[in-house]
């Protein structure tokens, strides 16, 4: 199958060097707008779009954000929240009973504004602007919430970096489907299974990391032999894992999202 | 701004209601391939995606996602999954140190899962199918993560019915976009902002109550005067949602998310 939907997101890849030059109010607002067709739970819209452009409050992210220079570079940030404040406002202006102050209201809102982000970003590419996903907004949630005054009842979920591309990188090489894709029922992965769909990831990988100089510096210094190995001992460590999900938790609840009593 | 993409998701509304015709496993192959170019945390992929045909499972299913009767009405049923499940497996058998059986990793492969499903549903919208998301997917995960055989470090999060559209429903009102979007910083909200923001909705909604008799009927049975009590002494109650948290939660610690010392 052929059309311009299939097209768009078939050419998708994440863009983390920028032109410098600005987006448009005008036209993130005609992005936003459409965007905001996606699915809602109940039609609720629990979320809340943040548009950062000014380079100092950026500046003051860019740490929040581990350093990932499309903080700075990238003449926005689009920061996308879980939002049950202003929903919960307007029930209380018109004193209905309250809720939506639970673990369950923070995943619907999670959910919608995952949502309208991946509609965002698709609207955004395709009228020739890039984008780079940053999985921090919600390991640094607490302290990037801080920063960007988000009151009670209001979590950054998903955000990234938005601005005219000044780079054509490559669109990422997935999974094979039968990987990922289950008949009827999860079918679950026999050893070899496992082998053969990572197989060409781990391959592709360790030749990128042998070419590298800094990511085999990188591997030799961590004592990783195999891409495994870089995803958990390098990228992704228990430690810092438990330390983000121990942040994320306490901050649900300091967000009042975590009554169930 | 118009091309094909703002087209694509501006005309997208919620099909409840199905010819009886099949969707071919070559069309939903498809678009399974093209969808999951969707940006992924490390390219790691962490979702599994189930694709449910059979009727008797349907039939299962069917009072598990609160008898919506799209689940039994569509000839497809897709369920987006969290999955660690298979990467876990990958790294256990390269040796490499084992992670990802923590409440950030189920964040991150909800994401995950939830951008891929946004993608999913524009791409079959594209070609002439209709979708209905349904929350029940995750508020009731633990019973449908059993009938569907989801191993550890596997959560549905998102899920819709699938099929060849047979009713032509208008686009829903959203909200105005400046209720939604913040410039900088989150900007909270007035009294009189909140009022602004859900007039147009409240006036459509009690519209919709008073002219539909089985809506009139049941606002009348819940004592619900306004729309914001159709909210939540109806549609959404707080017993209701301390009941799905509770049972999210201790479902994640089942499945292998909760491990935090």
């Amino acid at each position: 199958m052929q059309n311009k939907i299939f097209e768009g997101i078939a050419s998708h890849r994440s863009i983390r060097k920028y032109k410098d030059q600005e987006v448009s109010d005008d036209i993130i607002h005609q992005i936003a707008e459409t965007a905001m067709n996606a699915s809602s739970s109940g039609n609720m819209q629990s979320y809340s779009i943040i548009v950062t452009k000014d380079k100092k409050l950026r500046k003051k992210l860019y740490p929040l954000h581990f350093k990932q220079s499309m903080v700075l570079d990238a003449p926005v940030l689009i920061t996308f929240c879980a939002d049950f404040n202003r929903m919960r406002k307007w029930v209380r202006q018109n004193r209905a009973p309250m809720n939506f102050d639970n673990y369950m209201s923070f995943m619907i809102a999670s959910i919608d504004a995952t949502l309208v982000a991946q509609n965002f970003a698709l609207l955004a590419e395709s009228v020739g602007l890039g984008i780079c996903f940053m999985g921090t907004t919600l390991a640094n949630a607490h302290e990037i919430g801080r920063v960007l005054n988000c009151p009670a009842n209001v979590v950054p979920v998903v955000g990234f970096s938005l601005g005219y591309p000044d780079e054509a990188p490559e669109v990422r090489k997935r999974l094979p489907l039968s990987g990922v894709i289950h008949q009827e029922k999860y079918q679950d992965y026999t050893p070899e299974q496992v082998g053969e769909i990572y197989q060409e990831r781990e391959t592709l990988g360790m030749k990128r990391y042998s070419e590298v100089p800094e990511l085999k510096k990188m591997m030799k210094k961590h004592r990783a032999t195999n891409l495994a190995e870089v995803y958990t001992k390098v990228k992704y460590t228990r430690e810092s894992h438990i330390t983000y999900s121990q942040n994320v938790l306490t901050y649900l609840s300091e967000q009042n999202f975590m009554n169930h009593s």
